[in-house]
């Protein structure tokens, strides 16, 4: 089987304004072989688009190389205007394990590039999230805030030095975030109830920043159009907290408050190592394997 | 997303008794376009090879063709001998679904596949499983009963008329069996018990042969080694037998008679969908659509 790396870099530009400079960049993303680009948004009001792109991780990290090359040729940040908050002409790039792929092999990747974008293009970068060197870089907000305009003045403090490059932006290109990133799988359980409370009090028991679940960010929530509540999380690393330990401690606890679970959703695109990872747990498999025993596993990337 | 059939067709030939023979099947396997031979498995006691290719049905049907063709170039059944019960030089030709196609698609590839190696090479065949003109066709065993030696006189009866060609074999080729089938998924529950007729009482009620599950063939086994006893299943059809069915059902049965469920397993290769199904019913997942939801659907066969 064939490892695969998921990029979804940001660009400081969108169709609508810039329809030109959006169709290089696409031009770019469907350049290189092994890289397949999925998809690519564009937010006129934001002036940003967010390409979507799957490959093998060198094929990956080729060309978020010359996706920010021709970016910093296409986008002066001095003339930018946008309702996101932003700091380079390629904003953000995360790299995201697929298959077969650790997040420190991507952590090595983010390095690679950083390096290379600053000795090829002159353009300094921060690294986040599994990539960040210290705690206050993790977190991406923190790293961009300031955004373009304040930048100048945020590398001079002494803890902003950039990961890469001298502390001062690219004139044009300004600067970038790179970093790799577990997938984010966004699951929300529904409970019969139509008390939002229990809802609440139950995120508060599961998320980590309440002294719950490591890797699990939750919230509780009214469904105003089916009259129920829902506890809708953010699993930021299915692998440290799996999807069957929480949907387990919500029924516990939706049970203690005299309530069940009806139902839950997945928003979006999910691995399916998560969700095979719940089949396994609870058909109780012995010595499950999925990369020999399952048969799409074979294809991927084939 | 690709459309991808499994094909696993059965040749009357072995590596240890012609090596060139089965080198040249491995060939033809290699050469078209869109297919890829997985696995190429040969038993010299049997004299029969095993191979496993997966493409898109365009391609699978067009190497299944070519493979029948070169089999009948290097085959003479009135030479072979084998343990292997055989009717002809390409003996059996499964097509399987994989990822986005159905069971009909795959009869169709058969009925297609099996006129035109009557066309072509003047082979003649039967359909079988899926395919079958008849009910006494679905099974295999009942179809290949005779042998290449005996099929001259079955063809002759009222009743055994070939789907495709003449009611006479091919001189050396014999006639072939052609058919779409679900996969096979082999699951097997353990048991907190050594006294096997449990194990052999709960196989009997979730069994279609005795009136259980439709898709489901089990039987009760003692595993010796581990001392406990086990209900070892294949599962012909998991999308109308669905693998969380018999195992809710086994869990309940095992409880009405005193012992429990200590794990289960999958034996050789299992279709993501499968497991994913399980996923979906444990964790109560609202609108679940694997194709737009789970990653890696969207990199088959990219």
């Amino acid at each position: 089987m064939a490892k695969l790396v998921e990029c979804v870099p940001n660009f400081s530009l969108s169709k609508e304004k810039d329809p030109a400079g959006y169709q290089a960049l696409v031009d770019v993303a469907n350049s290189v072989p092994g890289c397949t680009l999925f998809d690519a948004q564009t937010d006129g009001n934001h002036n940003r688009s967010v390409f979507t792109m799957i490959g093998s991780p060198a094929a990956i990290e080729e060309v978020a190389f010359q996706l920010t090359k021709r970016a910093s040729e296409l986008i002066d940040m001095n003339k930018h205007k946008g309702e996101h908050s932003r700091m380079g002409a390629t904003d953000v790039i995360p790299f995201i394990p697929t298959v077969d792929v650790t997040v420190q092999e991507c952590v090595e990747m983010s390095k690679r590039l950083g390096q290379r974008i600053w000795d090829e293009l002159k353009i300094p970068s921060f690294l986040y999230e599994d990539s960040a060197t210290s705690p206050d870089r993790v977190n991406l907000a923190n790293v961009r805030k300031g955004q373009f305009e304040g930048m100048p003045e945020k590398l001079l403090q002494p803890e902003w030095a950039p990961d890469f490059g001298e502390r001062k932006i690219h004139p044009t290109a300004g600067i970038t975030a790179i970093g790799a990133r577990m997938p984010l799988v966004a699951f929300n359980v529904n409970l019969a109830t139509s008390d939002v409370t229990i809802a609440k009090k139950i995120a508060k028991v599961i998320r980590a920043s309440s002294g719950g679940f490591k890797c699990c960010k939750a919230m509780g929530f009214m469904l105003e159009d089916r009259g129920i509540a829902q506890v809708s999380m953010n699993m930021v690393n299915y692998e440290v907290t799996p999807l069957y330990v929480v949907y387990e401690m919500i029924r516990t606890l939706a049970e203690r408050y005299g309530t069940y679970i009806v139902g839950s959703e997945l928003v979006g695109l999910t691995p399916a190592k998560a969700l095979l990872d719940c089949a396994d747990f609870y058909l109780k498999l012995e010595n499950f394997d999925c990369h020999n025993q399952v048969m799409e596993y074979h294809l991927i990337g084939e």
